[in-house]
């Protein structure tokens, strides 16, 4: 679909809200010059160029009272975010009156954008398609700068380049089998189809999979990796986490909209973006009396996906020690020895017995020693075999890998088929399957609610 | 002052911090189209025509990474905010990208602007005075439609216009007396004189005070007008405080550039922002076991400018609402008579005695009836006689209030001069003292620390 579709007019504030020097409301539609031009005093937006700033004041009609000194940009479709003519009326930034001036766009014939709105017709308009929406709000919602480097990759279409090209394959491959199917005289044709299959399948199940095989690491990189970072009481949990926030690494994140809910906190080592949890925990007690009990120890481990275990290494084991050791066995850990300023007292070989020794960390909070292997230690934890340039495309988004999954799935229905000796008709059928979950991806194929259950997450006025 | 000055190229983020749809990082300066260059891969800027908007992609210079894709507006000097040379790159509005961005402009040749440094340039660039600068943060920070228009009449230049034309007649006056002193072959040039300068104080004098008094209601429109709602237990506060916030008359709003610290509650009663002062201690409560006792009263009575102070209309007074009467006595206040809809119990002749009638308002929190005629009431007391209509210009800024009284003071000393016979000479220096004054509030005399300790307030960016 290229084609612009005819909408109503939506307006929507487009900056975070506040008190700020400039607020944007934004309009897009067919009628959004005339809109705004039935509140705005100064130049006849219709008379403008497209891509042009203009200077005057929005008037209420009603009253003739001006409501504020503006600057309108006038930007005519098709070059535009939505493919519609849109109109961007820049305020000097204070609530009462960018809601006033959204309030009059309203009440002159614009209707209120749904959340994600703009950004849908961008996608219903065929300028971009689902995977570039998406990186939208990932490039939005980034915490490190390696999250943001994978949004944009996206944004500039380098996934939807691969799932196409995959997606030609298969194609390819059917369009294959529909020849041979139709010159069934030919001998052998059966064989020959299966056998062309078979490879192309092979070949295009690899590369879901690569892709796939990126999943986790991007999947953390634009939602963080749970971290815990547990211990017994004053073995320096909080002077690690300090080290760990030190150097304006700590993102500390509202989540959209709400500026008295939920505070989620990261901090970025080496382009990781550790979500931390439980820190308040950690925060609330001075390092001396930190007050952190087995049980909220348990809970924390259980939500994390990466355990900090901190030991003092300048005492012998004990049974809360040994205690966290066992409910972390299973969880992608790493030990932390920490105080190595003081006098050894800890068994680490009764210790690397259990744990490997590249996962146990010699550190001291107080001289900082150590850090920096810590630190590079959750780098490759992390990234483990993926090329961490800057020119791999990951995929990071739930919703891609679900599909990725399903079509993975249906390309292992292929060859399970093939090798069962299945006829080529139904081995069609899953690799049909597989072509038309790769175009969800992209949106290629789409259901309507699928595009509001997905828009709905994005902020209002994108 | 009208000359632009060459200054050194600033940047900033200029929406409010957090995410959002679009964010904008601006620039300003000699340099500012060079430096935007530097980072900007699109079109050549220097070769775009002012005031268009242009799509590229910020690239780090360094590495090559696109950091994000954007729309930048050139604005040539000198019609811009500043006077200057801008840059107004908009980005996606992620936190990490818009940080990027800003970074870069910072490591190749721009600087970190000041809170407010782009107002102070457009003052120090003559474009405004300081008046208008002023106005533009108070536009920012209006808490309802009638300070908005207070603060876009100012910012179009009214306040200055009328301290102008003041200044004038003062100038003319003040040049009279050289011509006059210039003379004194004429006879009784000194009595012509001082009858000239009496008459032209006692003018401006009085436009100087009727400038004062619209002070307080410019003031109250401007921070709020603190009030207290307070009654013993169980009279209906929380009803009567739910009744002013309906129908989204209430205006939560940050303090600007923090997001965990006060937050202050404002209710737009026709017009007049009443801050409300404890409503924590309202709210926490339900109706039927408030648990406010007379020592958080007192507390709220004396930080409040209004107070509201409920009594139960179907119970006899009690002492304890015999002391809140006593202490809310010097206080501007209206006693409600709440519950009116339940049997008369309370003896409001013996009430009236103490409280003028216009101040004793009935009302029925559960039926809503006497809550207009309570609005109206606060509307009153707060207009009194001042034109409430939408081209008055009111002062509202401390500082402009300050310097009128100073000058009011000045003018004052001149008459007082006169009458005391004593020399024009001596009579002349009040005389241009008041002159200098009003000189400061639109900036025609200025300081720097003064510069400095204006603009510091502003939001950055603006």
């Amino acid at each position: 679909m290229t084609e612009t579709t005819e909408f109503d007019t939506i307006a929507a504030i487009s900056t975070p809200p506040g008190e700020g020097a400039i607020s944007i409301v934004r309009l897009s539609g067919e009628q959004a010059l005339t809109v705004a031009q039935q509140i705005f005093k100064g130049k006849a937006l219709s008379q403008c160029a497209s891509h042009t700033i203009n200077y005057g004041h929005v008037v209420d009609p009603q009253t003739q009272n001006v409501v504020d000194e503006v600057m309108v940009s006038v930007l005519k479709a098709p070059k535009t975010y939505t493919r519609e003519d849109m109109v961007e009326i820049n305020t000097h930034g204070g609530i009462v009156a960018t809601n006033h001036v959204l309030q009059l766009l309203l009440s002159h014939g614009a209707r209120l954008a749904e959340p994600g709105e703009f950004t849908k017709r961008a996608f219903l308009n065929g300028r971009i398609d689902l995977t570039q929406a998406e990186s939208v709000m990932d490039l939005i919602r980034a915490k490190t700068d390696r999250a943001m480097q994978v949004a944009v990759n996206q944004l500039d279409g380098n996934l939807s380049h691969l799932i196409k090209n995959i997606r030609q394959e298969i194609l390819d491959a059917l369009a294959q089998v529909e020849v041979n199917i139709d010159y069934p005289e030919y001998d052998a044709v059966e064989t020959m189809t299966t056998k062309m299959l078979l490879e192309k399948a092979t070949t295009v199940r690899k590369q879901v999979q690569q892709l796939l095989a990126t999943a986790n690491q991007g999947k953390v990189l634009r939602e963080g990796l749970a971290t815990a970072i547990v211990g017994r009481p004053n073995v320096g949990k909080s002077s690690l986490l300090n080290h760990l926030l030190h150097e304006d690494k700590a993102i500390v994140t509202d989540v959209a909209g709400t500026t008295r809910d939920v505070i989620e906190e990261y901090v970025n080592v080496r382009d990781v973006p550790l979500k931390l949890v439980d820190t308040a925990g950690i925060r609330d007690t001075d390092d001396k009396v930190e007050k952190i009990g087995v049980e909220r120890s348990r809970q924390a481990i259980t939500a994390a996906d990466l355990v900090l275990l901190v030991l003092n290494n300048s005492e012998p084991l004990t049974a809360e020690d040994q205690e966290l050791l066992n409910l972390t066995a299973n969880k992608k850990r790493i030990v932390i020895l920490n105080k190595t300023d003081l006098p050894v007292q800890l068994d680490d070989a009764a210790l690397k017995q259990k744990v490997p020794a590249d996962d146990v960390i010699a550190i001291s909070a107080l001289t900082t020693n150590g850090i920096d292997q810590l630190e590079g230690r959750i780098a490759q934890l992390f990234w483990g075999g993926i090329d961490n340039s800057q020119s791999t495309t990951l995929v990071s988004n739930a919703r891609q890998i679900g599909l990725l999954h399903q079509a993975d799935q249906a390309l292992g229905d292929v060859l399970q088929g093939i090798a069962d000796g299945m006829p080529v008709d139904l081995v069609q059928i899953d690799m049909t399957r597989a072509w038309d979950l790769l175009g969800e991806i992209t949106g290629d194929s789409y259901q309507d609610e699928l595009l509001n259950q997905l828009f709905s997450q994005f902020c209002l006025g994108k």
